[in-house]
């Protein structure tokens, strides 16, 4: 069962000056819920504070999402950000593609179009090859190589349901998320094939070392609902 | 098996003036049967009659439904009107999405198209959330919220096959409903997601105790067919 | 487990005067490794040296094969060139169409598309009757008849990832291969159906007489990765 513990949050988020630090308060474990983003807007969102630093030099984050926002819609689906960068983020693009972004230029991806119904994605890169490739449902993409010898920067934020464009805020409602997410689990290393399929399937896999659905450390802002698996 | 009981139902459904009060009969139960709409008309429907008051706060409603319309074509799925209000509607919209009005504006949903083949269709919503989703094929589409608060009126009329446009009909050919409904059931409560599946795959769950198919209390009207479920 | 004996290759190439004879060394065995072409460009390539002549009457192919190439992009899939002639070329045409050439005018089938994620492709060929066909997944296409009669030279040269156009070179950017290719193997026979489903399930099968993925012998050239299959 989800534990609700409350503490204020003041001054956790020091990368965002505005309604952070005044309106949420930290909540911590997600078991068998679902964030609900009900609306378009450019205020609600949910900040989640990983268990360690995200200096990282691979990764594996895992998700399940549904949206019914129209296919040219632009969607941000994660965004962690530093000061200075857009460290890691994972779009929808409004020609339906799936995009992964650090630093700079993006990597897109062709995949089965995000439905109303959950859909199961996963996100691996590994530094030194710089092999990046999506997972759906269980089952790889074509890899690509993307920034091999790059470094995610630690001491950011992370954020679903809005893309922050600055340091101090730049939300916009275009582009932010509308629909569920629940099960997003982070590791600091590529998980194996059969680990993801493992996962995808509900079944046991270590825990995420960066995010854990189950003690996720959470803040919720604005319109965002937080509701039983069902 | 199906009972037969037939009454006269003169002044059974006192919101409608026209044929109701003459030509129709009251028949119960239509444990497999499927209604068949052959034909577009404006004067093909059957009107269910609730085994108890439809003044709701919650429900799930269920059916199989199948049709060969043309996909650009609206098709009124079901219609709860009460002399002033359309209280619960679900169609198909021309552009293909399928929506759920509670007097007033509707709310709308991205679902797979349906099809000459049976499409298994559930439809929760709760007031105190206003949470409402589709359910299709046992899978739950993105949650809605959709008028936190409000409640469904009682001592209205259901029709299959045609929508009801005001208090002394109305019918239009151009909305009504042509192909096949079965097993509709509804409950005045939102059921889980194991027993809405448990409905889809024909398993055995607690009768409707609004509409209960094999029990239901029904009226046929202009050309609908009563055919085994085979 | 993959043997990665390393030889020269000096010479063995002889249909090509370029760059083969000078930076590539003949790498043996791809067991549970993947093919992977990040880029386009038109100097990446595997040469493939078969383990016997491909003077053919009949055929099989197997691959799978994964790509994000838009849908419109023409890719050559598979190359066994002489020097003046395309003797068995596999393509992905511009209109999404896959055919099949040997010596001048080629065959197309309707195929569903190929995706970020791994299609299971094979094609049989025999002389005596033209027959020929695509399997994919498991599944034949309808037969065609083409060139009944043909006989495939050997002494030629089989390359993945681009296409020659001529004896000395002729790469294009345009039609290379990105993305991924794994368990090409080839028989100097038709398989039987079952057989073919055998190999698209990954279960026991003759090992391919002309190319054995597990035994391979090819020579990489440009930026091909060889990856781990997970």
């Amino acid at each position: 069962m989800s534990v609700n513990t409350v503490r204020f949050a003041v001054g956790v988020l020091g990368v965002f000056g505005w309604s952070l630090t005044i309106s949420s308060a930290t909540q911590v474990g997600l078991s068998d819920k679902v964030l609900v983003f009900p609306y378009e807007t450019d205020f609600s969102f949910v900040a989640m504070i990983p268990q360690k630093e995200m200096g990282l030099r691979a990764f594996t984050l895992c998700m399940r999402v549904a949206t019914e926002l129209p296919e040219e819609r632009q969607i941000i689906l994660f965004a962690y950000r530093t000061a200075d960068y857009d460290e890691l983020n994972v779009w929808r693009e409004q020609d339906g593609r799936i995009s992964f972004y650090m630093s700079g230029d993006g990597t897109f991806f062709h995949l089965p179009p995000l439905t109303t119904f959950r859909t199961s994605l996963c996100l691996t890169w590994e530094s030194r090859t710089g092999l990046t490739a999506f997972w759906v449902e269980g089952k790889r993409s074509t890899y690509q190589v993307y920034k091999p010898g790059h470094s995610i920067r630690p001491k950011g934020t992370v954020l679903l349901g809005q893309d922050p464009d600055k340091h101090l805020g730049g939300l916009e409602a275009v582009q932010s998320f509308v629909g569920e997410i629940t099960d997003l689990n982070m590791w600091d290393f590529v998980l194996s094939r059969s680990m993801i399929q493992a996962w995808h399937y509900g079944h046991k896999v270590p825990k995420g070392n960066i995010f854990d659905w189950g003690n996720m450390e959470y803040e919720l802002n604005g319109n965002v609902m937080v509701v039983d698996d069902d």
